[in-house]
């Protein structure tokens, strides 16, 4: 039977990645030939899911093969966000909750996108309205992806329905959401083993803003100034990558996930933007960004009117 | 409670008109503002299945007030095709059938598309999983839809879903689809009334082919020879509106509801592409395109490819 692959974004984070493997075993179940597929290397915080779960990290790929029938995407869909030869494969499927951009088909396709907080709430839906049970596995991988995305329920992108979601995932899973998700969230958040190059690269998303190419890479941590010991290498390093990419602006976002706050750090010749976008004076190339923590409702939505403006 | 307004694409055609209706209904049900509105003139098929169950078309809006929240595009997302102010609105939906293009928002929204033959038959499936009650007249409106955009069952566009879907909505219209939809497409191949510009926009979609612009009409008739008697006047409009739009090319397409065959015929600098997609050879810039019904499914398709080739 013709393979379908299904992955989510580059830079995968935990919902990337969970909900990838949860809908590419629905997908099973309902009859097709269905691979789930990851774009990189999965960070420290969904390593403790998957192992926690006891669930492989999907297979590692670099292109679509010429095997594979046709695509589903989730937790994405713009295309420099995606897999490099998106243009030449057939998308069948996009189950998503972030803005639609960058995005084109032609033909008609399956698209599920909802202003949820977390795709794995709408996997959590699909389930259900094709009447396929969740295996407890794949509740906690699911559950991983939803504490994830919304720091766990503290986000404003977090909705009542994912809550719910959880609520739900939780007790098939067998785990205590708030400390499951406390200890998964501190995981991830130990960046003392991280190389310069790699904070600025594991969860790092470029944007197209009115013409200008701006990369945006966040980072969660629970002490903002131990992340900054490093400061001056970090911009080093920043000021490579924007002469490399051709960035107007690089943000660097760095997120205390216990008090719910962050301080981000922005070089480019845009820099300019973010004083705008969020109503601020950069310091020393960085700002404190009161009660900012979701980079998708919080950041991009702001920046994107400061540059339009 | 602030507005919402509910439309389908310019040039509406009856899914557009009726899909509009429905779906403000459902919203409303579900306790939003929703009022539908349209972007022109319904046709002389929608306007018969407007009578047949009694309601009233939607209003008519050139752009959306500010007065409007938030707009849900129904049957459409690419915004050329969409009110001209579309880029200023806010979209908090979109329920659609067609491929995705030209399409971006700048947060998340709920996106519904399934590749199904109309996009009835998907607001159909939303009432259900609303547990909304479909009054009559609103079954009226959607089988209508469904028998416009498949034809009566012949498009290859047409799914086991939408014939599913349309035989349950015979039911509770109380019609015999058969027989009304006949009757509903006959009423709307009557062309003898119409003048050639208004044969050549009734139902014709703008799109862009490989940073061509491209303009495919659509008319439905049960005698093809009758609508080119007019062949010279319409050649003259047609080059006409290529100089106005800077068109590459212009299709038009004449359909033969009857046989489901089309007759088309094309001017521009780009009509070879028409030759390529089809593999067929002008002459008198006609083209005969045996079992061709769907300008979605078998004229965009093969065209875009044939632009880009």
């Amino acid at each position: 039977m013709a393979k379908v692959l299904v992955f989510g974004h580059k830079n995968p984070d935990t919902d990337t990645i969970c909900s990838a493997l949860a809908y590419a075993h629905l997908k099973r179940e309902l009859g097709l030939n269905a691979e789930a597929a990851r774009l990189g290397e999965p960070n420290l915080e969904t390593q403790y899911a998957l192992d926690y779960f006891d669930v492989e990290a999907p297979q590692l790929i670099e292109k679509v093969g010429d095997d594979v029938e046709s695509v589903i995407l989730v937790d994405h869909n713009e295309f420099p966000q995606s897999v490099d030869n998106i243009k030449d494969v057939r998308i069948s499927e996009v189950i998503d909750h972030h803005r639609i951009s960058s995005f084109e088909t032609k033909e008609p396709l399956m698209f599920r996108a909802e202003p949820v907080g977390c795709t794995a709430t709408i996997i959590y839906k699909l389930y259900n309205e094709n009447n396929v049970k969740i295996p407890k596995n794949i509740a906690g991988l699911l559950l991983s992806a939803i504490i994830s995305d919304s720091l766990l329920f503290q986000s404003p992108t977090c909705t009542k329905i994912d809550v719910d979601t959880a609520k739900a995932l939780a007790e098939i899973a067998g785990v205590e959401a708030e400390k499951y998700g406390m200890d998964m969230l501190k995981a991830g958040a130990d960046l003392s083993t991280k190389t310069v190059p790699e904070l600025l690269t594991m969860d790092a998303k470029p944007f197209v803003m009115n013409g200008v190419n701006v990369q945006i890479a966040q980072v969660n941590t629970v002490d903002i100034d131990e992340v900054y010991v490093r400061q001056a290498e970090i911009e080093d390093e920043m000021t490579k990558t924007i002469a490399e990419k051709n960035l107007g602006l690089f943000l660097f976002v760095v997120t205390d996930i216990i008090n719910s706050n962050s301080d981000a750090l922005a070089l480019g010749k845009d820099v300019d933007k973010v004083e705008k976008a969020f109503g601020v004076t950069l310091e020393n190339n960085r700002a404190f960004l009161k009660g900012v923590v979701s980079r998708k409702k919080q950041i991009v939505t702001n920046l994107t009117d400061a540059f339009q403006a």
